[in-house]
């Protein structure tokens, strides 16, 4: 579908984004990061389009040449990739599974309606998995927003400027051995340890909603009273599509983590985002929080 | 402590209980099933003394022989168990973790301190094999609450009118796999699995918690709207401490779950309580789930 050679007026760019070869297409899903990955884009000069899914992607993407589009309608996002140009794609942004019951597809839609029906079953990544691969075989070239946006990833080591304990770092090893596993079965990339043991465990909910049920835990009493005691811990799954469905904390997860009463975050360095990382630090380090990236043990699990 | 010889007046019992030589200690903690195994034991003319821990069993318990303890009041357990001839024990009813702030230590209490300490570290499997070594140390029997009333645990095959479709089935698959990869990581018993997607794992919060918010994911149309679409699958962590804590299904349960939009619940066979059995089972029939109890494929995992 698209056939256009490499743009040659394409900008000079640092290493990681020198293979993007002409414009980029966003296909942008909620929240901020699609805006962030724009910036970051325009910021080192590289022409964008964002094709933004109506539901879910905020008007702030308004600010950038943009088109609208709904779930399905698979003829209109080619139509607007193509007509700007662009082959090289990143995806950002989650999105909800499509309601295919209340849906009016186009004609390209229609032609994808196997595609779109095989997403209804498995777990996302094996969804987000199949999504790359169908624009793969159409001819794009997907890449990750840290490709793209490598500040946007948490590095190795503490973002603000607190450490964590000895318990922390037992909790934190806990964690990792724990979101390893469950990634193993496509469940989730996130859970909360606190002195051995596991309090939550995050599967379609998301990591925001399973720190608010741990506030509660610890409310109720059914958790202990400690506070600055246990971690989060977010990983990709061993296997994940890294190149679509980063896990992302941000500001507000720092202070979901607080309200639950957690010693802090600790994240899989390089294999998470950070949306808006300044906000992010600054939350963590006023409500006393650490925030770290760490290179994970067990990196061999990956694709 | 205990050192009475084998009551000689025990009633006769069936094969399963026949090793119960004297009176039953029932060591009570939250809900009904106390009272239903001491009716249990009453049925079959066991004699039984209940010690029911404060704040947690239900008043109904003062039916039967009893004494209340708080937390920590070793002395005024084992005095219980002593005074009344108990050397067979059933602990039975799920408690929470002692908040060790506020309680007042008895003498034994305050010798047992290092362990009770030993305590508030690890998971809930950790913490329940401990305390059922603590008691056999002390000379004391431990039983599961099925060696006394069989009747409690949900057999082989389904135990309402309605049977598992093929999708549902292999619902039940995913699930069984879940929750023995999160059972060997003393994690949870329990996953919610809709057409081969996790939607929910349970940590801390406990199962009825899990359904909650899996019938909140369904109204927010996070997870497609279908009805009569997945399972709760429920079964003991692989090595877990099975005489003291099985995981528990009742009315509530079936009643969470048909909220939830799934189709049935399913469970390791012989290895779940099941409370309220008649209620539980009415209700999933009303409500139009199944109910089944299944042989686990992968019973090689247990201790």
């Amino acid at each position: 579908m698209s056939n256009r050679p490499p743009g040659d007026n394409a900008p000079p760019l640092g290493s990681v984004a020198s293979k993007i070869t002409g414009p980029l297409g966003i296909i942008a899903g909620r929240g901020l990061l699609p805006c962030v990955l724009a910036e970051a884009a325009s910021a080192r000069g590289l022409p964008l389009h964002i094709v933004a899914i109506r539901g879910e992607a905020p008007e702030e993407i308004e600010r950038f040449p943009h088109t609208w589009i709904r779930w399905v309608e698979v003829g209109k996002l080619f139509a607007a990739l193509d007509d700007n140009g662009c082959n090289d794609l990143v995806i950002i942004g989650g999105v909800n599974r499509p309601d295919l019951v209340n849906v009016k597809f186009d004609l390209a839609g229609l032609k994808a309606l196997p595609f779109i029906f095989s997403l209804s079953k498995g777990g996302d990544d094996h969804v987000l998995s199949r999504i790359v691969r169908y624009l793969e075989d159409k001819g794009y070239r997907v890449h990750g927003a840290g490709d793209v946006a490598p500040d946007l990833l948490a590095g190795v080591g503490r973002l603000g400027n607190k450490t964590p304990s000895a318990d922390d770092r037992a909790d934190i090893e806990v964690g990792f051995k724990v979101v390893s596993a469950l990634g193993r079965l496509d469940i989730g990339q996130a859970a909360v340890v606190a002195k051995g043991h596991v309090l939550a465990v995050e599967a379609a909910e998301g990591t925001d909603a399973m720190l608010v049920r741990c506030a509660e835990l610890r409310r109720s009493g059914r958790t202990g009273r400690h506070t600055h005691a246990g971690v989060l811990v977010k990983a990709p799954k061993p296997g994940q599509e890294e190149r679509v469905d980063l896990p992302t904390i941000g500001p507000d997860t720092v202070r979901n983590a607080a309200a639950a009463g957690l010693a802090g975050i600790a994240v899989a360095a390089d294999r998470v985002l950070v949306a808006e990382r300044a906000a992010a630090i600054e939350t963590a380090d006023r409500l006393g929080l650490f925030l770290v990236g760490e290179n994970l043990p067990s990196a061999s699990d990956g694709p």
